[in-house]
């Protein structure tokens, strides 16, 4: 049976608040051997309080070994199979423009490029064109319009943009039209299914269109598209547990990949400080909070070990105003470990906690990665978090007589 | 989505050496409640230094209580998951005598056997005939031609012996021509499915030319074939991990099982140190190298607890000339529990350890079953072991973005 299925029929609603807090990228690795990670050289006295009345373990994010991007680290602590849901190149990027996506949408990643005259590609970059200068390029594109779909165009950065396809029966199986070498023409876009047919046809009509309004271009005379993606096709919060479900996130990537799940993106929070603010504010509008911290992920991408330590202890001090709200569930995790000392996401499992009245505390006595060896959760894929938090909520009925 | 079909978007190819050390049957049991295993009896400084500075866990070679033989044990260490993987009897009983199954062979058990004069089976092992009258016989069986087929047969012992066939549209799925009793006559090979039809036409040929042969023998005067099976088709190392991968073992069987996932069989080693001796000269050629040692297993299977301990320090004793290497990553695992307490394989966990440089050593001080229990792998299925393996040695890139 698929667990959202099962989770499905045993939802039970009640008065319960789960506050399921994010730190990005939160495990790590010693810089010498048997020294301390960098969420053990943190001082965290809220933490391990936390850590003393609840059980942790270690989560891995898809499977032993795998180290995932943001997405799919994020579907897993979301309570979706990593594997079996996979969000396609272009839907994530639209999704990290903070660009929200419908049901039915295909999702394009595009590239302006620089051609020749006999249209062979040049600079498969447009050498990099500035962001602003680029931008200018992309409100001319919004020009071109396509019976019967209505298209998206949407600046990412220098180069890169985002086209999107709304409208009926749009697959988004299209093969890429860069052809990934210079000194030949693009690609033209070719569906890879039938049902992807009127996708690459409106593909085509947009290249053409993009062809004449960029012709003029010293550089970036012409684009091409790669990453053609459906909207993923997630079962929401509300319907598979019951949950109105709120993100409170500052950056758009973790925004969108909340809304693909059906969780409403509330405010427009710039620090952790005003995050919590809006936690307060709409405690009682939502059963379940998602509060993403990015910060621990970026110092550990950064190979920044002190600076990880930091924002390690100021998420840690945060966590008294969240326990004055007297959630029902703590969940503090992480979407993946982020070692400085690999300058990079990882696959080692990441420390969680889960503080309730009844999560049956194990003998730990602070939040780290040795620690959670011996915690009671042991070790568990991420997937099945949002079910122990249910539990813990009080909100899964028994399953079978 | 499949493990391999993810293993292969994320290959990375580097430079860096990968030893998986085999001690057949490792795990064991006390002799009495409290006691140690025959692991934990032994004196293993090397194993015990590597633990300090690695990471370990317990491997489950199937799942809870499943004992396997060589072949799922080895078949989950190499990554595959031995319940949806199965190597049917007839190419487990090839590869065990070390014939070099192809794509497309069919292999057979086969048994002496003694008919009366009507044909009825009177002895289903022909009396045991001695391995060097059998051989003589397997022999003369090698005179038999079928039209657009090439037959092997191979000697196994007493009145066991193996049949290849090589050929085009050759299914595997024959039922067994053993009757399995006395004062019948063996049962004609029929196909279980159409794709198999021809292997059937052809076991019917061999066997009425068998007949003949074997007519004027006293005991031997015909044989009974089962276990029909087709190579089994492993995806090959060098396609889902990116390694080229050399299997440095002593006995056929584990020579054989490394060939069916696509290693190279190195040398014809007698001992362990004639393994190591292959292991450094052959350094440069390969990625990554399986080494086999048999003892831990047959000790155990004997019974014989003090033997075993003194054959896992024979183990012990060669990990310095190993880590001499240098390898990026080295692993040390059993296929299955062996204990000299049930002489047999077991269902036990096994102490397994992964050392390399961002492995995130525990807290563990010794390499043995009780001190596993608080390693930082925790308990894991065996089949997860080569992915922590590929990304302890850097060679898998992130999973999604």
């Amino acid at each position: 049976m698929d667990v959202h299925d099962l989770t499905r029929s045993l939802i039970i609603k009640n008065d319960s608040k789960i506050v399921m807090l994010v730190a990005d990228g939160l495990g790590g690795l010693p810089l010498q051997p048997g020294g301390p990670t960098e969420l053990e050289a943190a001082a965290t006295p809220n933490l391990d309080a936390l850590a003393r009345r609840g059980v942790q373990g270690l989560s891995l994010p898809v499977l032993p070994g795998i180290s995932p991007g943001s997405g799919p680290g994020h579907l897993g602590l979301f309570g979706y199979d990593p594997l079996r849901y996979v969000i396609g190149r272009g839907s994530l990027e639209a999704t990290g423009i903070g660009f929200e996506l419908q049901e039915g949408d295909v999702a394009i990643r595009c590239n302006f490029c620089t051609l020749d005259k006999q249209g062979r590609i040049v600079d498969r970059r447009a050498g990099r064109i500035p962001t602003p200068e680029s931008s200018a390029l992309v409100h001319k594109l919004r020009d071109i319009q396509i019976d019967g779909v209505e298209v998206f165009v949407e600046p990412v950065k220098e180069h890169r943009f985002v086209v999107v396809f709304r409208g009926d029966g749009l697959g988004g199986n299209v093969r890429d039209t860069d052809p990934q070498q210079t000194g030949v023409p693009p690609l033209d876009p070719v569906a890879s299914d039938a049902a992807s047919a009127k996708t690459a046809d409106v593909a085509k009509q947009f290249l053409d269109q993009a062809r004449r309004i960029l012709a003029g271009e010293a550089n970036a005379n012409f684009h091409t598209m790669r990453g053609f993606a459906a909207k993923p096709n997630l079962p929401p919060y509300e319907e598979v547990y019951g949950l109105r479900a709120a993100a409170i996130a500052v950056y758009p990537m973790y925004k969108g990949l909340a809304r693909l799940v059906g969780m409403t993106v509330v405010g427009t929070p710039a620090t952790l400080d005003e995050q919590i603010d809006l936690l307060a504010q709409q405690w009682q509008k939502y059963d379940f909070f998602f509060v993403h911290f990015k910060y621990t992920d970026s110092t550990g991408e950064d190979g920044n070990f002190d600076e990880k330590v930091k924002r390690t202890e100021q998420f840690d001090a945060v966590l008294p105003r969240i326990s004055a709200l007297n959630p029902t569930v703590i969940l503090v995790t992480g979407d993946h470990s982020t070692p400085s000392l690999l300058r990079s996401h990882s696959w080692h499992p990441v420390p969680t906690l889960i503080v309730s009245d009844c999560c049956r505390t194990d003998s730990c006595e602070a939040f780290g990665e040795t620690e959670a060896i011996r915690g009671g959760l042991g070790q568990f894929e991420a997937k099945h978090l949002m079910t122990l938090a249910l539990a813990n909520a009080g909100r899964l009925n028994k399953y079978g007589a």
